[in-house]
């Protein structure tokens, strides 16, 4: 009956499939889900927030870029949990708000499907479901793990175009050797490009909820142009693995195993603070 | 195109018509009305409060009383005037919500009509519709006009058991004339009672939203008990009037005539600072 | 010196036990007491909220009735631990606050006794005082443990009518043999009704503050005409169990073995983020 | 000494110039401009709320689309009344802020230019400088004035794609002349079109900032793929006036004579009630 | 029955007369007076703050300082209009919180005096009444009328001093020939002094509320030092008036003729936003 | 990766070297400082508040008296712990924060120096440093661990005026033997004194940031004229201790083996809830 303290933070990378859909997925957020969501976790769940993205940069689509908001939780537990599944009341998740996000695909029978709920909201969009992507979901700690560069980076020395990122080695790489080629081959080389503020790096918890995605990234720039020359020029020097998905860098599937969103330093909503109920425009 | 500044307080007098509605009734105000209606009026509209009633007293449905809520505006602007009329988005506001309030019969027919918006709503329930109660909404100055008791009463006297309630004089008597009874008889009983503590009265802005009631009253006791020996025995002492509607005081007709809210001085709910959305309980 | 995180969920069941005495109650809830236990608990208790409850339907006083609100509390470590016991301000609570909600018995001897505290306070209204109720304070785990009914339950589904009660068996049956009549007499009965639409229940954590009340159950209903049918026509069927402390169901004895309160879906005051001092009405 | 009460509305349609300056001009507004902003009117502005534009839709631009915010405030009072000039504190206004608008042009010389201040902020950008777009802010009636579509729509009858625009009718052509096109072939060519919801317009109070833009319009649809069939297949049927500046609908040059937004229905900040300082992402 | 919009700003000095009352003084403030105090005036009053002033500055007393905090409030109509005179509850106050703020002499008499109201609180303190300093409630338009000197100021430009005062000209000088000195002699002293940032100044509407005093002012420096600098050396070369009460600057009788804020830049207390009750420290 | 569940309080007693400073360093804590922590320990603080000191007392300089504000922190976790060495930004810090507080020295030198940052800026002002004062940040348990008067005092006994200070024996002294002294001589007698209302104790958790620092007291009065009777006079009677490191009591050497601040009950700045950005006077 005892449960552990976990402090975790999560990452949800939503995208919105369609423009179509933007304005159907932004008022089922607010109008449904943000609501229902702090119904639910509001006594274990510390901060809950929105950031929005900005838009996908030249050549972003190669990065598994999505386009709609990063969802932050910072937990006290983890959310698995078996005792945490009984809810009084189930949250409002009709299958086309998945459609929507592009896990589901866009048919008739997608639609008439049942309402989702937990694990099987979460496993939508698994690779293989023809025309989907994945439902990035992902653990890590609290605090990030290690850094690589600017360090005494303050909210002074300018804003930051944020590239923050989840990766997962190819079917067969082991996260060691993996991560053997990203902190001999890949982080030095941003540490040494005149564009590169900041390299943050932790470890993704895949045991909570089972994840295939492993590390998670953020690397800062000025903006989308340098951000662009150093993914494009300045990382032709970074040896190709050789379990390349890819011909070219991040040498990673896009969506499957790299998935990519761009932020500012921009606070979004923090729901807890900031929500008051879906009061449109005049 | 100029329009005048005239601050008002409203008030409406909500009723719950059968205990079975009550949730619904709560549902439809505080998941639908209250983010639509700071949505449309936010910006001319400088207060906007809900104060929860304290359960009807004994003998209280002699003094035509309502049960759920009342419902405080200010505005700066008079919200009758054309100028107001086109709106972005119109109230959600199924008939259903209206015969949760007693203002439309509770029949299927009447569950099947349309969807009512402003005078349609505000004229339902009017005397010689069978079964139901008058829309009670009445518009008074910012200000209490006038008071007669009472005046130095600060929150460290005590709490108030607040009697509100409005009046309507008998087909075919006027203002003048009831007034004329209300102020050398009525009051003046009231104000001689020990049970009261104070007396606060405004004429009410007939011509804003032709509404039928003329007076609006608060006079205040220690509680239902104090009330109710004011109201049933010390009343004994004033002079009915040639036009009385029933035979003892407040020889007017419940609902029609006479409609009464009690509240205690709690805050209800300040929508503007305090509403964040509908979060049920876990 | 150190401290268990023990996230735990705890409810007062609060009454007045007059109406004279309720404009009184909230008085003291509103202006005294939810602001200082805001001061001494805010560290330390995620989520503190008030559920005002629906009025008592037909025959509830039989289910051991109250008629004020839950208080719910989110508590990250036990509140009763020892480390706790010192406060730098204790709460301002006089007696009469006790009488108001039925404790301390309607007396001067009472209301001349001294300022209650912690332990004092909740040891009020114990079997044997006469005229008094018990003071109900149940800690349960912060989720729901078990549920029998309702599953995918959303807010879209209609709005519910919840039925939440806490029981203690009757002097001499164990728990063991009371849940066991619970699990496969009572609870099969109301999975089977056709106005039953969610059961959920946990198991309580006497240990905490040595509450007699065993387990505390929630039965949501569409209004209270269905509660009604359900437990008054239908639980005819339910077998009364050889030690029952009254001829029918629920076969236990009002306040001291069961105890309801009935609440809609609607949000309460959650006072950390809507509690902003008591302001008046003008 | 006295000032008018003179209830407004106003709309100022933000653009970013360069994705490459969309995190630097978010910084400047929410880390600078709204507290400064807040600071200035809070007394006499009743609501400031910013709304998220949609993404510019295929064939936008003819429509002299803009993609960042749409910056709404309700004044109690004329801004423009030269009671209000003198301010304690002046708003942070570098050249670079009307650069990433794009009403500056994006030259050394214009970043080294004066901070810019009132009537000086508002005149960047008019037609002839080149590169560079009209800073708009329009002032209309606190209430839309005209509706021709949808009057009873309420949030339940789904989202709306919503369309705002300004515009201003070519040289030479007077409102009057312009309006009675807009009248008798445009409105009613929307009013018949399937895909359209609701059309709202009022008449842009020039006189209060001397804008050249004359109407405001809003037309909704069920998403962009109606938008994009109504203006450009639908409106064929429009007769093109013989002042027309384009060769097809709308007939009016972008950014100079049609300046469009696309918004949903969502609330964006309302920052009284939202704003609590620039919190970055951790 | 129409009230005239009038936006107005009022400014109250308030002082705490000894340092063993400032805890007290405080309480009152923040425990009555501030939630009964938006309780009355929230629909008609559009911002409500305090401002904590900084320590009285060396040589301070010459110029009528006080030590407390300004309350601000910004009026959309004339709160002394008889039609606002009537008031459900009236505010708590003590003669001990007159005493504290040194408008009523520290005697046991005084204590012993009945509550305040209204007029009564705001003709405490006045000249005569030995020991004691006149009430400060003064009247501005809701804009800075004249302005002298740091027009393009902002608060990137660093962080101010701000030295607010109301002056008063000596009994038998009439208001034009007091100004007629301070806009000839003193104001273009203190724009030549290199220590001043900014001038402000309006002319206070003592129709309102029949305060003496005459005119609202703020000069602004970088500390302390340069306003002692600048009041004590520099203002040398300001000719004495012939009127002078005293003999060096500012010729004006301390706390009678002229009363000295200091305040900094800082926000203090926005009530509406950021009041949430007495929430004292663990 | 787990990181242990540990309550803890901190306690920061900032200073304003020279009133010079007192704007400048507010508007670094509001404007820069604030939102910058927030959005660091938002997830694991559950309360960050600021009490502004009551001014210093007669006498206060010979207890180390600080006079600009405690700051509070509610920590979940030890924020000493490396796992929460990496941030993605770190504190706007400047050297001259820390020369307004008197932890760096007044010098050009000091001023040019490098950004500080965590350790650094804790171990600032370290005794030997000329003409600076500590860095006072202590852990205490998140409750008083012994009382020894008062407890059953409420807010409604009266405003307090609470002496809160932290002690560090002398060099050479052990804190058992410091203690020793304390509880049996001084204690005792505050205990006896008729101006104490009441004593709270803790011992710091040095090991958390190894301050030197060994114990927090609170010690409340009526006033600061009980307070100066109770250090002044009373006691006179306490024994001096062998190891005393002043001649008079408390025997101990200001700012760096006692540091004492006085504030009142009154809530300071609850940033959580009340924070809304840096918006000025106007």
């Amino acid at each position: 009956m005892t449960i552990a303290f976990e402090p975790m933070r999560s990452l949800i990378y939503v995208h919105c499939a369609k423009e179509k859909y933007r304005h159907k997925l932004q008022h089922w957020l607010y109008f449904h889900h943000i609501p229902e969501s702090m119904a639910q976790f509001e006594p274990y769940v510390s901060k809950y927030a929105y950031y929005w993205v900005l838009p996908v940069p030249e050549d972003g689509a190669r990065f598994g870029t999505r386009n709609h908001n990063i969802t932050e939780h910072y937990w006290l537990v983890n959310p698995m949990n078996p005792q945490l599944k009984v809810k009084a009341l189930c949250e409002y998740m009709p299958p086309a708000a998945f459609v929507w996000q592009g896990h589901l695909p866009d048919t008739p029978e997608a639609l008439q499907g049942e309402m989702l709920q937990g694990d099987d909201a979460r496993s939508t969009g698994r690779e293989g479901i023809a025309g989907t992507i994945p439902f990035v979901w992902v653990f890590v700690p609290m605090w990030w793990e290690e850094e690589f560069k600017g360090k005494m980076r303050t909210l002074q020395d300018g804003c930051n175009y944020r590239w923050q990122f989840v990766i997962k080695y190819p079917e067969g790489v082991s996260k060691e050797e993996g991560d053997k080629w990203l902190f001999t081959e890949v982080i030095p080389a941003f540490q040494n490009m005149p564009q590169v503020n900041r390299i943050l790096t932790s470890s993704i918890m895949q045991h909570v909820n089972q994840t295939p995605y492993q590390r998670l990234l953020e690397i800062w720039f000025d903006g989308p142009d340098e951000w662009h020359e150093a993914v494009t020029v300045e990382t032709a020097k970074i040896k190709k693995p050789v379990w390349a998905s890819e011909p070219c860098f991040p040498y990673l599937k896009p969506q499957t195993e790299i998935v990519s969103m761009f932020v500012s330093d921009m606070p979004g909503d923090e729901h807890y603070a900031q929500y008051r109920g879906y009061i449109p425009m005049r």
